[in-house]
């Protein structure tokens, strides 16, 4: 029987820490589900002892249920010199509603000195009075020992004690944490060893990146006896992040043949590490490894003969059980197994071998290529899958706009937007202002419809994001566009890529109406009659 | 005395197979001084059989001197069934006037039979011939074993015999390849261990990051005995990547104390490594390990208020020593420490109790309650605190911009900006176009700067990043653009909150042109009689 290993993510509270990380409610419950999805046995939603908006995640996901994750909030021990039952921030964590507390103590003498300025006996009451609060809450407790590998290699003897005492007061984890990200696999190994026989409660470890060792440093960990990894999706995280649990999980289960998460779980590591990388607007390296564009990807020439007469001799792992797929870049034999999949979805008659099949899959390579990723935008997948396999009815057709931003000194800046479509046959030539120049935009074509599809005033825009893809160009280069539109009852994702953010804007917008009214049938089309009856027409 | 290693950089060879790059050999020959001021051992030029560029980068580099390094060429043992002395890809090598070989072949039986098809004994010919034929010539030989990982697990036996081939035809090196990234760093340590004890020329190491482990591979490897690494600056390489110098150098010199580099040349790491990704036009992870700009940046308000008692308490090396610098990230997770730090860093008088330092205080709340998020964004908090402290020269200030964007059916989209501002009391009133709206303000305002500024034609915008702020309003909202620009010496980072995307990027790109132009002082304005000298007055 294999040996199972936890998996604990933290990329809602230490990934927050990261530089250009910063996640809103609505953020962070949609990866929270993502998480879950993959497997992950703990998700770290939050501090609600240190702000509001953490304190409305956890309200958020009291309601929501959670097929694998418990959901843990986190905290510290109790302020020196006082008592853990008057302690607000660990009072918050017992009103969270998680079922688990995750609290950090000092293991380092300097710190304890130094940083909170009280003395070593008081620490150790302050880790055990904090535990033991928060067991008699009832709740699970994980008590992360902060900078344990600093504080061990200072003074042993006390890093030692302070474990104990989380021990004495009942913590079902104690997490050894290498917060500052400076020691070496070897110290790693040979320290968990020492705790792992000094201790009986079981041990975790939460590594950091520093020295570009984070991956490693769990591996050692786990190996010499640890059985929880802490760490984000991605590594993001304060500094040179946390240790990275899109290759920790695949190392651990692939490698090291531990029991993380099943075969089915596994394989949704690389849709999942890529759809958290569009939530927290986070450019995703290329070649990060497991799950990166180019993790699989062959330049090479000698390569790519070589793995044309097998894959093994250039690639470590098979890439399908990471949810990945193999690219050769020379030639692009890339699969098209996400197209399949939506098409199956979507009962279109898919086959390879017809030319209507060979036209799409080119036509979404070509996409693809210019800077499209279906990936986050079903709805404009779906659109163009259900055009070329069944013909779709052509709503509008635009026939221009204008777009006007206009700003003087000491005045408030004005957006006017000029939509000229042809809806059913009529030239329909509208104006608009808005508050910025996509809603100006917004604001015309809807106006420009309304006659016909009154139900739209129902569709609002829930979500919008800007990627600029050409990180040479800045500017210049082209700009991917995320919409989420909602009707309240469901939400879909349109795509939209140009080198002008205006029209890159206007695709998105033009693919997230279009679905509303001609895919889902959500909202009828009225005729002349009706729209007199209505008071609809402009006059 | 501690113990030597040394350093074998590829970026000029594996790392160009890394997707995105492409280095022209003005590149290389500006990469190669630069790998040499740092003090790299050996510079892998390329490889003179595979292409004409890279036997121009030999010539060229023929008439080149270094101060530390020796210029290797690379190349493959011989073709199956021939002499080593017909061989094209031999003989180039000769040619490349480099005064060191680096050749690779087969220890893997299983590639023997499958990739290139001959039996195991030829195998064994073809490294014989191939080494004695370059030591023949009068070369340095580094023989690189291929999949020597993967074939040692496959046939210990056989992987030992090709590398003692090796060793009988004189190589110099013997450098053990983990080629397709899935070893673990347990592994790399016994078979490097097992190996070292096996032959008695000299080991070395070339590690891949498909498993985030190239630097710990790399130092499991030297901790078993090998003395030297190849590796790439920044991780450049094929798939996920070779090792990374930039993170195993710091690792060997600082932590396990090798004798690596001189203490001075350590300090070029930074600069270099941010060099080189400029010259390779790949953006540099602001998280990297040792020289991300983030790699001692601070963000978390316990930290921050820990690091100013001392910063050892969150920081696990000096980052001066790697060239980098501390960062104070002001955010919404940070009390005010973070501001004051940024003010000792610009020598401010910031006294908490002066009436100056409030109001400065409470505009900075206030700017951060309006969506403002000042990390990652130095100079427009450089430019708020010099402009309450210092008060700023007026460079020029805004009178009106219009911005427009036009797009008819089956027609480009066009995209125009028309700028009036003053600059040293006079109107400027233009126009430009651009890829884009925000290039065509850019293009627009530098037009109207340039006649005073001529030198902020080398200053140009490097990254654009957007994001929605309030996840309800979407376009409604309010949208907050970062924006990067770099004047290829240094790099600085500039803001702008609004609900209107154009005017949001109107405001940053102020401050990115105004920092340029005042606060760092390095663009001086020219006068009239200058501006017709040099042909600057518009007519």
């Amino acid at each position: 029987m294999p040996t199972s290993v936890k998996i604990f993510d933290t990329t809602l509270r230490d990934g927050t820490q990261g530089e250009g990380i910063s996640l809103s409610v609505e953020d962070k419950i949609k990866i929270a589900r993502k998480l879950d999805e993959l497997g992950v046995h703990y998700i770290e939603g939050g501090w609600p002892g240190s702000n509001s908006k953490d304190i409305e995640f956890f309200e958020r996901a009291r309601s929501m249920t959670f097929k694998n994750a418990k959901i843990t909030a986190f905290g510290s021990t109790r302020r020196k010199d006082s008592l853990a039952s008057d302690d607000i921030n660990l009072n918050r964590l017992v009103e969270s509603g998680a079922s688990v507390a995750t609290i950090f103590g000092k293991s380092w003498d300097f710190h304890v000195t130094t940083a909170i300025q009280t003395t070593l006996e008081e620490n150790l009451n302050m880790i055990y009075d904090s535990v033991l609060f928060l067991k008699k809450s009832g709740m699970e407790v994980i008590y992360d020992a902060e900078h344990f590998f600093d504080g061990y290699k200072n003074n042993p003897e006390y890093a030692l004690q302070t474990i104990r005492k989380a021990q004495d007061a009942g913590a079902d984890w104690i997490v050894l944490c290498d917060t500052n990200g400076g020691s070496l696999p070897g110290e790693v190994s040979e320290i968990v060893s020492i705790v792992t026989k000094s201790v009986t409660t079981p041990v975790g470890i939460h590594a950091h990146n520093d020295c570009e060792l984070g991956v490693a440093n769990s591996l050692a960990a786990v190996q010499a006896g640890a059985r929880q990894v802490q760490g984000t999706i991605n590594g993001y995280g304060e500094r040179c992040g946390n240790a990275n649990l899109s290759s920790i999980i695949p190392n651990l289960q692939l490698k090291l043949h531990y029991e993380v998460i099943s075969v089915e779980e596994l394989q949704t590591l690389t849709s999942v590490s890529r759809y958290i990388s569009e939530i927290a607007n986070m450019h995703m390296p290329v070649n990060q490894p497991y799950v990166g564009n180019a993790a699989f990807a062959h330049k090479g020439g000698i390569h790519v003969s070589a793995i044309l007469k097998d894959a093994s001799t250039y690639e470590h792992t098979k890439p399908e059980l990471v949810g990945n797929k193999q690219r050769v870049l020379v030639s692009e034999l890339a699969g098209q197994s996400n197209v399949l999949v939506k098409a199956q979805e979507l009962n279109l008659d898919f086959n390879k071998e017809h030319q209507k099949t060979k036209e799409i899959i080119e036509k979404i390579k070509e996409m693809e290529h210019q800077g499209y990723q279906f990936e986050g935008a079903d709805a404009t997948l779906e659109l163009l899958l259900r055009e070329a396999f069944e013909g779709l009815e052509e709503i509008f057709t635009l026939e221009s706009f204008k777009m006007l931003v206009e700003k003087s000194a000491n005045q408030a800046v004005v957006s006017e937007a000029i939509v000229k479509v042809k809806v059913h046959g009529e030239t329909i030539y509208t104006a608009a202002e808005g508050n910025g120049p996509v809603n100006a935009l917004d604001n015309a074509l809807r106006k420009a419809l309304i006659q016909y599809y009154p139900d739209i005033k129902n569709i609002h825009l829930s979500d919008y994001k800007v990627r600029v893809l050409d990180e040479k160009g800045a500017t210049a280069g082209k700009v991917r566009v995320l919409m989420e539109t909602t009707d309240f009852k469901s939400t879909w994702n349109t795509l939209g890529v140009s080198s002008n953010i205006i029209e890159a804007s206007w695709y998105a917008l033009v693919d997230s109406l279009r679905y509303a009214l001609i895919s889902r049938q959500r909202v009828e089309p009225v005729n002349k009659d009706q729209q007199e009856r209505l008071g609809l027409v402009n006059h």
